[in-house]
């Protein structure tokens, strides 16, 4: 919004009933959305927020697009946990409904209501899983017994969660093929931190930091661990190397991706990510920034719940960002240590024993 | 069952209900499922019949895979229409719901009742669009910037519908990988034809056939065509190549791969038909057939209401069903008028403005 962007939003708040039935909460006090919606309204370019599940109501999604007249939307809607899409079938299933539903609705209705809309859409890294060979940007040229042609680089998803995200995928690249829409398709590395480029720093606009095990990732939960100075928890090996992007990062790109789009029926991937690092490599930074701030976590391998590989070739493309003005933050150890130091604060909320794992993947 | 095998199913008739909606009709009369099942019950290896749906009925479907314990399980039962899947946003979601969420089930209700069971699923040659290399059989070597990976072979496909078979096929392969379950996963090309190598040749046993733009496929659009004496309707220039196979063979195929099972934890994939004919080739064969037979049908290229390539290379392998005994049949001329034959004593019954496309794909 600070660049003159109008900004507008859907939400079904379903991330803090998920995380509330887990009976975890935010380690950050994030406040109720009333409130935060009011904060928001002093902003000129705010244009309002609409309580709506993008899987049920299509009807409201269809009048919110026809007011907005969006040039883009950037569709964050989505359950976001691989863990909690793994625990039962009804997960899954809701996993799958939540994700897959609520894209398909969301492209009908920018088909009817605003078809040259940029649909900016937030996967994930996950989804190619961790191939022997190097990961280009979502497409690339096969070549096969002699013939070339341009194909979807082959997914290999983790969980049913990452599956939802190359179902869509799929889905998405078919509507700008065959209705010519547009879309940018961001494979996500795992994003942390609680700071965004835009917003005050005051503690009414916080964002959430969920640390648990479905809804926190590694580095909230390293994070989290560190501050209550009990072990850093490594699952397995540690070799398990991911792609990760601090918030203020992410936000940034979305920022350059909405203004450089691409043309009607093109479907673009851009891999997102700042650094590559290994479960390991983490824990130890995790660890060492702490150790600075005066506090003092162990790190420990521990039984790996999910079914990955924990030692793996890994080296994924990034330039389709850089392209467009990217330029990644690179004092990354100092980001983790900002973090830590904007939880401290909350050091007594965190519910320690939702630090550890429980939810096995087979 | 002729090969004594014990065999029970399960349906929800879903497939009546769409056809009946479309206000089309079988063009043989085919028996109420009472009736068809009450023959049934004559043969000493029926085991019986439940009315579910895979979707919507959990536990219907867990208490007969517990009662059955069966060896194999031949997955039949999606929504199997690609026009039908493109009409609206409700059908788009109601295909992704039916076929998706029914593997799912599917899968969830074998891991509890007979995890070691053979899941014979049908996919469609359609999941791989038309690409510009040759198709390997579900998996590859992979070979890309001096690195090598076995990889699933990228998809593209071309519809809603095909598009739910696609998501069905990353969800199975991730059940082999995560939950150690064995399934084959058959790429079909189209099946035509009323017969098949173990039922009776009599009415009451008939098969259905339908003509319909919907769940009529172009060779039996054209036969229904050829009798009537209309036009033969190929859809644009006519180049579009696709694989094709009679039912008996199809039936034949599933025999083998159940009497040739995958390892646990094995995810295998058949490409699945005969011949290959582009659609120019299949309308002219079905004009030569009912030349012979005194009907007089014109071959006419129409505008194509689908959004495909109609002019491309085409080269999937097929060597797997072969590898276990499948011989093609070879005089496939002979089949279509065979299948003619059955059906000219059908003749009035075929509905003649449903010979004609009005769903449009784009």
């Amino acid at each position: 919004m600070n660049n003159g962007h109008k900004v507008g939003g859907l939400d079904n708040y379903s991330r803090r009933l998920y995380v509330d039935e887990l009976q975890a909460m935010s380690l950050t006090p994030i406040r109720h959305p009333k409130t935060r919606h009011n904060l928001m309204k002093e902003h000129r370019n705010y244009l309002g927020w609409s309580s709506t599940s993008l899987h049920t109501d299509y009807m409201e999604l269809c009048h919110v697009l026809d007011q907005c007249q969006p040039d883009a939307i950037v569709h964050l809607a989505e359950m976001p946990s691989a863990p909690w899409s793994m625990m039962n079938r009804g997960n899954c299933i809701e996993t799958h409904n939540a994700n897959m539903v609520g894209t398909l609705n969301l492209l009908f209705a920018m088909r009817e209501k605003c078809p040259s809309a940029h649909l900016l859409k937030l996967g994930t890294m996950g989804e190619y899983g961790t191939p022997n060979v190097d990961i280009p940007e979502g497409m690339f040229e096969l070549e096969f017994r002699g013939r070339k042609d341009k194909v979807m680089f082959p997914r290999k998803a983790g969980s049913w969660y990452h599956l939802t995200k190359v179902h869509d995928t799929h889905n998405i690249e078919f509507a700008c093929r065959n209705w010519g829409m547009r879309s940018t398709d961001i494979m996500q590395g795992v994003v942390f931190g609680v700071r965004t480029p835009t917003l005050p720093d005051e503690s009414e606009y916080l964002t959430r930091f969920d640390y648990d095990e479905c809804f926190g990732t590694a580095v909230n939960r390293f994070c989290a661990q560190a501050i209550v100075e009990r072990s850093i928890t490594v699952y397995g090996k540690g070799g398990q190397t991911r792609g990760w992007i601090p918030l203020q990062d992410s936000v940034r790109c979305m920022r350059l991706a909405i203004e450089s789009p691409p043309d009607l029926g093109e479907y673009r991937v851009f891999n997102q990510f700042a650094t590559q690092w290994s479960v390991n490599e983490l824990g130890a930074v995790v660890q060492s920034v702490s150790n600075e701030m005066g506090l003092t976590p162990f790190v420990a391998n521990i039984d790996n719940p999910r079914n990955e590989m924990e030692e793996h070739y890994y080296n994924p493309d990034c330039n389709g960002l850089r392209s467009i003005g990217y330029e990644p933050s690179t004092d990354m150890e100092t980001l983790v240590g900002d973090l830590i130091a904007d939880l401290i604060p909350f050091k007594d909320r965190i519910i320690k024993e939702k630090l550890l794992p429980k939810i096995q993947w087979r």
